[in-house]
């Protein structure tokens, strides 16, 4: 008997491929940043002048150089200081190479490929975003990039095939493309219904050798919305999925995702916490839960992806904790690489949550005083109320003393597929959160230990 | 070049044996509780009278049931109703069941082992602590500790040897026996000065095949100390050594430190905050220290002892948060056991880190309201400041554009060695701690995803 109790709410199913909405051009070519040879520069343009767009940023301290330009960037194109959301008119992706640990030399490189991007596209330097990923304390290519660029803006596209081609060019250690698209219907200014488009591209977390994992994600709509509307559910969106995944525990120092909206949909503006800024909602969080799932899937060595579904917590933030504390731990994912039901470990690793940062609670929607004052406590747990199901098997029953008589072979079968969900109840409120990891393996060890610098 | 600024203050040398010091019997035996035949049940007895006892406990939310025995005696011996200190004139330890998540059924078992214990020794239950470590999940044989107890108390020496028996039954997959001992002299009441002995015997962080890690010691003094001043002196000395000490990121359920002063040593009585005081601190600390090295070295698949060594950092509590998120990364585990000088994983490590729980903080000094406005804050970092030095060599400098040109081939030779030293130089202020881990290896995931349960 699994534990039925949804652990997020319904969301709109997405497909899992790029659909360039209306507004965009966007390409990928091979600049030869890569010592591979494989595609490595992605450029996607607003064409009706610029976007309204929103961000989030890596939380390490050592952010590189292309998300501190990106965070100027917005900041100068709103009256927001933390450069949370602004206006854009163009993505720009550089992969082989993250511009990180680089210093002001660095800083200036980035500043460089704003300038040749803007020229290429004729527009102004502070509407270029900037992505990065690749060896840190590498210095980028600047005569490729300023070759690529040039050859990649006569070759723009507004065709679906244009956002593959630039999701391509995001990828890095990644095994297979990643990308998803749902849609909405919104209304527009005269109350007719418009069909608005949201589609997401994404690279991680697989590890990038030699350095760094990074998770990028750029997700484009024909949406019209106002940028702090856009960042108003971004944030949450991204707390419950992006913030919800690890492959190992590391965030990297290029970790970025970008919203741009165009408008070209013409529904009418959206406003905050309206019905259909709640519909934008769910679906721009139904893409980045996809693309969160396909990246956790793809993590370095793994073989499964796991999700861990966490419900009865006493407010959702401890429930996102405990579900991540589970799928990051080294114990759980190495017993799931096993297949082994081992709800010890899982209670184990349970035990040991506490709540995220008070960045990251208020980014979910707790207001700032409540956040702190929950920030960094221990998720409260009881032991006697907690449930624990393992792919379909109830294992652990605190009401009936604990560990609970199953059929260790049927569970251990039905761990052995491409996904393993874990669910626990903590039977004491409502509050619900998941979270996305991977197995622990020996290609893990090998991939990061046996590759040197 | 090595970064010299030393990370931790000038600790008393300590040897590597356990010596049981006045005032105390001790002995281990085979009671039949591991399956493997090997010794499994240790006591320790306080022959004067109930010694003064203090005490950490795992933070972990699904503390087993010696833990919460242990605590409530501890706080039904003293007027601390947390648990943290009082008196006691027994250690029982068992190993090969942790007692772990079984619920009401299994607090009753503790309780009779407690009364079996104060039974054959002739003492209150209530000054019986507890210790377990093994299996969770499954209920402890208890005629088998009866027997055990019988035979054991019957066999409990004064000598170095029965301390050695104890520490020999704490061991679970222990590849070696961990002990440590060291002397400092304090002045008697008559001024005279007299020499007191510091030993603490110790199991772990080795995983303990199915489930859990679990650390466990305990540490015997025959200094006299009110218990609330043992507490006082080993709660900062465990934050800056045991709670700086990872193998895989879990706290079990069952992590304990126990330390006990029998008095027979007859110093004067130590006020808190004393010159003597701090002296025996410094003593326990590294005793302690070198405990936590010890489990670390013995790590489950390990075959490196990492120390990170911070400098520079704007407090104590910034300096221990960035070395311990250092040496928890998977991907700086897996450099070191690839022999990797891979500053770009320690610098993206150094960038995660957040302060601790206001509890750890609280525990290592800071008054609680500090520590609630420090828990949970990104540790302060400058990247052109910062300073990185792998196995004495100095791999990157903020202050010279970040990236040196370093002697790789030597750096690479420095790490083949048993111990691996990262030492990071903040440049921000004069905060120092540090962390001890291992490598993360092929042996550790086929040790924890073959076994099943």
């Amino acid at each position: 008997m699994a534990i039925t109790t949804l652990a997020s709410p319904p969301l709109p199913s997405v497909e899992r491929r790029p659909a360039l909405p209306a507004g965009f051009v966007a390409g990928g070519t091979t600049a030869g940043i890569k010592a591979s040879g494989r595609p490595d520069l992605a450029l996607i343009v607003a064409t009706g002048g610029p976007a309204a767009a929103a961000a989030v940023f890596t939380p390490n301290a050592f952010a590189a150089a292309p998300v501190k330009q990106s965070r100027a960037n917005l900041a100068a194109t709103s009256d927001d200081p933390r450069g949370g959301f602004g206006f854009a008119s163009a993505v720009i992706s550089t992969s082989g190479c993250a511009n990180a640990a680089t210093g002001a030399a660095g800083d200036a490189d980035q500043e460089a490929v704003g300038r040749l991007v803007a020229g290429a596209c004729g527009i102004d330097e502070r509407h270029v975003l900037h992505l990065s990923t690749g060896i840190i304390g590498t210095r980028l290519p600047l005569d490729r990039v300023e070759a690529g660029v040039g050859n990649l803006y006569s070759a723009l596209s507004g065709d679906d095939a244009g956002l593959r081609a630039a999701a391509e060019a995001l990828r890095t250690t990644d095994s297979v493309l990643k990308a998803a698209t749902t849609t909405l219907v919104l209304p527009a200014a005269d109350g007719e219904p418009v069909t608005v488009t949201i589609t997401g591209i994404a690279k991680g977390v697989g590890m990038i050798h030699p350095n760094m994992a990074t998770m990028l994600s750029v997700v484009l709509t024909d949406a019209a919305a106002a940028p702090e509307v856009l960042w108003s559910v971004l944030r949450p969106a991204a707390a419950r999925t992006w913030d919800q995944l690890s492959v190992d525990g590391d965030s990297s120092t290029n970790d970025t995702v970008f919203v741009m909206a165009s408008g070209t949909a013409a529904n009418a503006a959206l406003a905050a916490g309206s019905h259909g800024a709640m519909a934008f909602q769910s679906a721009l969080e139904a893409v980045a839960r996809d693309l969160a799932r396909q990246q956790a899937a793809d993590g370095e060595g793994a073989t499964i992806l796991i999700t861990a579904s966490v419900t009865g917590a006493v407010d959702d933030a401890d429930a996102r904790a405990v579900a991540r504390a589970v799928i990051s731990s080294s114990l759980v994912k190495a017993a799931a690489h096993g297949k082994d039901p081992n709800w010890g470990r899982i209670a184990g690793a349970a035990g040991n949550a506490t709540t995220a940062s008070a960045a990251v609670l208020e980014a979910a929607g707790l207001a700032p005083d409540a956040a702190a004052a929950r920030a960094s406590q221990p998720a409260q747990l009881d032991p006697d109320r907690l449930r624990i199901a393992i792919a379909g098997h109830l294992v652990f029953d605190g009401s009936q003393g604990g560990p609970l008589d199953f059929d260790r072979a049927a569970a251990r079968a039905a761990m052995d597929a491409a996904e393993l969900l874990i669910e626990l109840d903590l039977g004491l409120g409502d509050g619900i959160g998941e979270a996305f990891g991977c197995d622990l393996t020996q290609e893990y060890v090998i991939e990061n230990s046996e590759y040197t610098t």
